[in-house]
């Protein structure tokens, strides 16, 4: 590569969307706040991302490994178990992205209080 | 209202959840990036947040209005021009939002040396 190069989420092709998508979908966005309390076991993990499905775990957790944010580690004993945890690259990504859902929760009386306003002048 | 609410996104049925994913889905990130720029008109957005449709885009903006992070203001000029800005919450939500996606676009080299050592090792 001599070129250096430079990612967008802006524009449409760029591979930093995808990246960004894994870490904020649906699930991406809790698992990797779940693991950012410390590393989980599938099953555990499951109950902490309340609602989400074994398909769809196993799927965010596949794109988190790939793009390099979360580390599996299958345990060599008997039963197998196998541990899931963040990356030094996952933990800084998660870090910010609690920073996000702390600020969300923190704020959501004002998020209530716009929604009654905006329904109460949208409901004729 | 006698008792503090406690919001929680991994509840199943927290609003909060639902906020988040307002703020962090796939056009409501990058809505929020753009307007953390300055203020945009509709079709100003469209060509910034590259990909979305109309459509998209508008549902985007209505469940951001509606949780209060975006004004939406009908300027009184002829023809008719309608700005669309943050409000001081929005703004919270998209520093938070920007320093993630910076962070994500600035490790993408990290990401794809991680995507091509997981492709090999799962090649067979």
């Amino acid at each position: 590569m001599t070129d250096a190069l430079v990612f967008d989420v802006f524009a449409r092709g760029c591979t930093s969307r995808e990246t960004l998508e894994h870490a904020t979908g649906r699930w991406g966005a809790l698992t990797l706040a779940a693991l950012h309390e410390g590393s989980f076991r599938f099953n555990e993990l499951r109950r902490r991302v309340d609602g989400v499905s074994e398909k769809m775990l196993a799927q965010t957790l596949h794109a988190l490994e790939r793009d390099g944010l979360v580390h599996r580690e299958a345990q060599p004993v008997n039963p197998p178990r196998v541990d899931y945890r963040l990356t030094p690259l996952g933990e800084d990504v998660a870090e910010r992205l609690t920073a996000l859902i702390g600020l969300v929760e923190g704020r959501m009386p004002e998020v209530l209080a716009a929604r009654r306003t905006y329904d109460e002048a949208h409901a004729d």
